[in-house]
C-alpha cells in the first residue's frame, strides 16, 4: 500500500503543485494525504481504488479520483456557503484537493433518510422503505475490527469524543443532511444516506506546537460515502454499483458530477 | 419446540398449579410461559436446556430451571423492596414464577460495568477493562436477526418505543445496576454486565378489553442473562461456563444461589 501516487485522470495538474508535496501522513483505501508546504494544511489525492466490504472486494473505478474530487469540492464549496465549517481550501488539480489538517474523530457519523445497505441488512426493514426522521449511527473507525457500530456511551466510555463534542457531531451531521437533501432532490438524486467524518483543525504556534482548533467536516463527499438513487427511476448511481457488480460504475459517479454541475 | 414441559428439577409442586396451568403463550429458549387463572397472569416455567451463540449451540445444564427461579425470586423480592416494579407475584413451585402479564418491548437492554463478551470482540478492549460508568446497549429482540444492537434513533425510527419510554427504560436500568451491584459485591460477587427486559403492564377491563399499564421489569435475573465473576478470584460464575466449555456449569448456578441465601 505504499505506491507512490501516480495522476490516473488525465490530471492537468496546477502548477508547482506535485514538487511541493510533503510526505505521506495517510494513506487509505481511496486517498492518500500528503503534507503540504503550511504546517497545517494537506493534499488529499483521490485515487481510483476501490474497495468494499471491509476491505473484502477490491478493484479499480476509471475516473473515480477524477469524479470525486470534482464532486467533493464542489459539495464542500456549498456547504462553506451556507454557514458548515469544513477542511476545504481548494482544489489545485484533477484529483487533489488542498485542505485543513484535521485531528480526525475515530468515528463515521452516518446519516440515513431511507432505509438500505447495512441497516436493511442487520434490522431486517427493507430497502427503500422511508425514515420518519433522519436516523444517525456512529462507527468507531477501525479497519481490523470491520468499523464496528457505536453508541454514545461507548464513545464516551472509551474517550474517542466528548459529551460535548458528540452532540457537535450530531448537530453538525443533521444540518448538513438539511442542506445536502433538497441540493441533490433539485438535481433529480434522493440522498438515501452518507458517511461523514470530522476533526478539529490542527493549527501550529510559532515554536511549532500544536493546537487544537474548531471541528470541522473533513474526508469527502462523494458517490464513494452516499448513497443517491435517481429520483424518477430509482437507478442507484453510486458505490453499490461497485459493491453490488450492478456494471456502469464510472457512468454513475460521471452522472452525479454531471448533475452538480461540472464533466 | 412444542414439548410439554416436564418438572426436571425434583420440584416438590404447589398445590393445584400444573393442572391450572392454562395454554402455552410462548416458549423460548430457557422458559415456557402459560396462562394463569386471572387473564394478568401467567406462569413462568424455568427449563434446564441452553443454548448461546444465537442458538448456534445447544445442551442442558442439570437443574438450571431450579437455581434460576430461585435466584430471579430473590433477585426480584430484592428489587421490589427497593423500590423497583417488577412483574413477579410469587415462586409458585421449584421451577415457576407467577408473573403478571406484560406487553413486552422488543428491546434487550444491557448494562455494562466492566467489558466482556461481544462488547469485548466488537470494540477490541479487553475484558475485565473496568468502565469509567455503566454503558447502555439496547438490542433489536430477534432471533432471525441475531438481536442486532441497535441505537435510539432506530428504536423511535421503527417504532419499538416512544422516545419517553426509552428515557424511562434507561432510567429503571441504571438504578437496578446500582441497586444490584453493591447487592452482589456483599455477596463476593462481581457484577460484569447483565441483560433486562422490560414491558408495560396487561390490565384487562371487565369486558376483556386489554389495558396497558405502567412499565416494569420482566423476564429474569439469572447466570443466564447476567456475568458474575468471583471477587477474590476472578472465576466466573455465569453462562459464560457453558458457552466457553469451562466446565462446573451447574457447580455455578447453585454457587450464585448459595451466596443469595438459597440453596
Amino acid at each position: 500500500m505504499n505506491e507512490r501516487y501516480s495522476c490516473n485522470a488525465g490530471a492537468g495538474v496546477a502548477s508547482g503543485t506535485p514538487g511541493s508535496r510533503g510526505e505521506i501522513i495517510y494513506e487509505g483505501k481511496a486517498k492518500i494525504v500528503y503534507q503540504a508546504e503550511s504546517p497545517g494544511e494537506v493534499y488529499m489525492v483521490f485515487k481510483d481504488s476501490a474497495t468494499a466490504f471491509d476491505g473484502k472486494k477490491k478493484g479499480t473505478i476509471k475516473g473515480k479520483g477524477y469524479f470525486n474530487a470534482h464532486i467533493s469540492s464542489i459539495l464542500f464549496k456549498f456547504l462553506e456557503e451556507h454557514g458548515v465549517r469544513t477542511h476545504f481550501i481548494e482544489l489545485v488539480d484533477d484529483v487533489t484537493l488542498k485542505t485543513k489538517k484535521l485531528r480526525i474523530f475515530p468515528i463515521e457519523v452516518v446519516v440515513r433518510n431511507v432505509v438500505a445497505g447495512s441497516l436493511s441488512k442487520r434490522t431486517g426493514r427493507p430497502e427503500g422503505e422511508k425514515l420518519p426522521f433522519p436516523v444517525l449511527e456512529f462507527y468507531y473507525k477501525s479497519d481490523e475490527l470491520g468499523d464496528p457500530m457505536v453508541n454514545d456511551d461507548h464513545i464516551l466510555a472509551f474517550g474517542m469524543a466528548t459529551r460535548e463534542e458528540v452532540a457537535s457531531l450530531r448537530e453538525k451531521a443533521l444540518k448538513i443532511n438539511s442542506l445536502l437533501k433538497p441540493y441533490f432532490a433539485d438535481r433529480g438524486l434522493d440522498l438515501i444516506d452518507f458517511k461523514l467524518e470530522f476533526g478539529r483543525v490542527l493549527n501550529y504556534s510559532e515554536s511549532g506546537q500544536e493546537v487544537l482548533g474548531e471541528i470541522v467536516l473533513g474526508d469527502e463527499i462523494s458517490p464513494d460515502t452516499c448513497r443517491f438513487w435517481d429520483t424518477s427511476t430509482g437507478e442507484r448511481l453510486d458505490k453499490d454499483r461497485f459493491r453490488r457488480d450492478l456494471g456502469g460504475v464510472e457512468e454513475a459517479y460521471a452522472e452525479v458530477l454531471r448533475r452538480l454541475g461540472g464533466r
